[in-house]
């Protein structure tokens, strides 16, 4: 089992984890045009500041977990990581593979010399916050949205 | 009066008014070793997803902020727009500059066709949620922080 980058062919599987989801089921969509997806996916495979990731098991991808590295001039140049779009296959939850996940990319934040692993979460997902809080995220700020 | 994207000379200035901050004065130096910010700069160049702004009225910098285009496969793929490090040099407070450099900010995140523009900050900040929410902006999220 390992965390390693996601490839093209995961697109669809990575959609059904996002979209298997209380907030995602009314975002995604598996049966109509995935060109949006692929066309994401090219995206970030393109930034070499953004990497999206999978977790694999016995051959079977049943995690995902986006992660950014943002350069800034704060904290006297630090780089921060953030991390997106943590998922886990619903049907193997409760096995720590949320745990393992989080732990690989911690170590890749720290590989990479951030100063801190960020992220955020909607206001609903209270059961999410209690598992970063187990990692020792604290609930330092608020998160802001403006749809546009 | 104008945001425009910031110069390798406009760094001291910058760090100035990220220093100039409650929160800010113990993490950032204007006497020492002031070579992070300056790869931080670089860093920043570098990225075609991540641009630092600053607002200049009659050639003066008078406010500075960051922002990244975030690419992910949630929302069928949609672009997320992301702002940091918002600020306006103290004495210049209370004549809406705030207002007009948010309006910039969103504008570019709107022509880059970003779904959202979403920010974090602070929970000590109550001043500036006051502000994001005048601007329409929505406490959806917890930010969540690790310090590696």
């Amino acid at each position: 089992m390992a965390l390693r980058p996601a490839r093209r062919e995961d697109v669809r599987r990575i959609v059904e984890m996002l979209a298997d989801d209380d907030l995602g089921q009314s975002r995604e969509t598996l049966s109509g045009d995935m060109a949006g997806y692929y066309t994401a996916f090219d995206a970030i495979a393109a930034d070499p500041n953004n990497a999206l990731y999978v977790w694999e098991e016995d051959g079977e991808v049943i995690g995902c977990a986006q992660l950014v590295f943002l350069p800034g001039l704060s904290y006297q140049g630090a780089w921060s990581a953030q991390v997106e779009g943590v998922r886990v296959d619903r049907a193997r939850r409760g096995r720590k593979i949320g745990e393992k996940m989080m732990a690989a990319i911690i170590e890749k934040s720290r590989a990479q010399g951030c100063h801190r692993l960020q992220l955020k979460s909607n206001n609903q997902r209270v059961a999410a916050h209690r598992f970063y809080e187990r990692l020792g995220f604290a609930k330092s700020h608020v998160g802001m949205k403006l749809d546009l």
